[in-house]
């Protein structure tokens, strides 16, 4: 089996594995605990956040961690419900809907929430968020690369407005960022970006799903509790094994070298663009080099339907999907390819391949043969 | 170092340190995608929820995979959230943190909190419920097995009369038990109990940290939304190496020999009574055995400070804890005892004292000797 859907998750480095084995084996103790297994573990927990910290260039207690992407937006974005006047929620269309279902049920709680969408080559333009602000708005979500189409958002100029924008009406608003598919595929710098909180998972960089990590500019009260730990923010024994195995695979995905993904994406879309009918999800893509990852490819060939082609494709021992992994629903698994304006044609026939750390220059050469045998097979029928 | 604080957390059973390591290498595929991979996931992910189903005697679908039961108890006090009417809310008043706070938080957000406080003996009765309960009650939270005392509720009671206060109010009320301390220590049948939810995790029983599940007798909406997995109440990525990992780990620890644990605490009970200024607290749980698990005992040496003691046995190679270890809190680590109505001077020297399934009868003599020595020279000081 060649496997093309990195995106949906990540085999984890072997050497996060073995983190993972030893640590559960030799450092079991409970962090909260003030005996000598539970110091040892506090230590390995503070060592393994310093780490991380370094890694995303931030202050160490700036970082909590959660059980993934989907706790960190979901806590993010319910720390608004203890709030009186809910205000506005600004949100990007095409966000995940581990960030958009809590703020669609944020609007039934008494939030107003404004959607962004993105332009046909799925960029948020800084004009359309100045647009969308008002004096009532608390959060804006928008996130830095795109799990369906590996768009990047031009994040540093969408914050710069917002900052402004406080400015201007006298009041913070929050801005977080859905970073999950970024980490470990573009640099994700926490200084560079001036975000108030931003969300990552292990699993989508070579580390153990379940575990991730919500970085946090400032202390906020949240609305799950428990035990005290992460400093009040995150309840919960400290899931330890999974820390260190997350903080060894961060730092392993750190180590690979991007311009290996970018040749590899190079030779995928020269063969993919050679086979007749073939659309480049968005065409921008194509020539716009820079405002897309490396590790993400969305395409389709209508009116072939993308899941019969992935199915077949897997038939013949390729993974790739149909959108996003992370629903069993057509519909949301291509919803960011709908709100940057693709009609069902393309949606329909539109499939994701993504590439990883042990994608090699052989198996694209191969998926690019059965990709159009596959093509011509089905378009015959 | 030997071991006696398995109620914080238990080292985890080599076999399941084995499955954790062999799934994620194994079995890395996303159990929400559609190839190959995907399905041998989802496979993996629904034989697992199988076996734990039949070892809990509930239905597969009946079980939510979460991360621990600090989640667990936090999703289900929340899920009151969105409802209109808050109503009442019945509190056991020496319930974990993680249920306690999120329920206090509720009281800010609408709900009126009544709080349940069990007698001296640890045990709440169910005339105390009874009068507890109006036409307001929405929810009723009681645990199975206290963290601090190991003391069983008559849940079965307590039950019995929540289900006749539905039948007189003409309405449901949701009884939600924190079993996190109970599965592996005592039976937990789902078939005789006949709570609405029911809160586990599986680094109390030999699993791993990160992973829990949430009973649910029926469907529910949650606040945290996302990808649907887990029909939609539980989003994230399927932790599926944790869930293999606890599956094995439910598997093990329920195949451990319960006369073991009886024949262990019966020495340690003897050994500590036959230290001079020994107070078992409760003193009850001399004589009333059934009352209290065989895994954890709550003591005092009056007035030598709780902390010290910890602190000295520690540097003698024994690890115990100062009460609960999922607070740093000194106050909050000892609320049980206090609402049990135990004054500052036992709850200020009180110390837990917690085996698990490799304790073994030398370790315990040798932590009783060790201890009667420590209070001597403590108790001169």
């Amino acid at each position: 089996m060649i496997y093309l859907d990195w995106a949906a998750t990540t085999p984890p480095y072997q050497e996060a594995i073995d983190v993972m084995a030893d640590t559960m084996k030799d450092t079991y103790g409970n962090p909260s605990s003030a005996h000598t297994p539970g110091r040892r573990a506090k230590q390995l927990l503070n060592e393994s956040r310093g780490k991380c910290a370094a890694l995303l260039n931030c202050e160490p207690d700036r970082l909590i961690f959660t059980s993934g992407g989907s706790e960190s937006n979901n806590m993010m974005v319910y720390s608004l419900v203890k709030a009186r006047d809910k205000g506005e929620i600004v949100i990007c269309g095409m966000e995940h809907p581990a960030a958009g279902l809590p703020v669609q049920n944020m609007a039934k709680l008494g939030a107003k929430v404004k959607m962004l969408n993105p332009d046909r080559a799925g960029i948020i333009g800084p004009e359309k968020l100045k647009k969308a602000i008002s004096d009532k708005t608390r959060m804006i979500l928008v996130m830095l690369l795109n799990n369906e189409t590996g768009v990047i958002q031009p994040l540093e100029e969408l914050i710069a407005v917002a900052r402004e924008a406080e400015k201007e009406y006298g009041r913070p608003i929050h801005f977080h960022s859905d970073m999950v598919q970024a980490l470990g595929k573009i640099p994700v710098d926490l200084q560079r970006y001036d975000v108030d909180s931003a969300s990552f998972s292990a699993h989508k960089f070579g580390g153990p799903r379940g575990i991730g990590m919500l970085y946090l500019k400032k202390d906020r009260e949240f609305l799950f509790l428990g035990g005290g730990q992460e400093r009040g923010m995150r309840p919960g024994t400290e899931n330890l094994a999974s820390i260190a195995s997350m903080t060894k695979a961060l730092e392993l995905s750190l180590e690979e070298d991007p311009g290996k993904m970018k040749v590899l994406m190079d030779s995928l879309l020269q063969g993919i663009t050679s086979i007749p009918n073939a659309e480049i999800i968005p065409p921008e893509r194509v020539l716009q080099r820079d405002n897309y990852c490396d590790f993400i490819l969305s395409l389709s060939f209508p009116p072939v339907p993308g899941e019969v082609l992935a199915r077949v494709l897997d038939e013949k021992g390729y993974a790739i999907s149909t959108g996003s992994a992370c629903s069993t629903n057509k519909k949301s698994r291509t919803a960011a390819l709908t709100v940057m304006g693709f009609d069902r044609r393309i949606t329909f026939s539109s499939v994701r391949v993504s590439i990883g750390r042990d994608t090699t220059a052989e198996e694209i050469d191969s998926f690019i043969g059965t990709l159009r045998e596959t093509v011509e097979e089905l378009a015959v029928i």
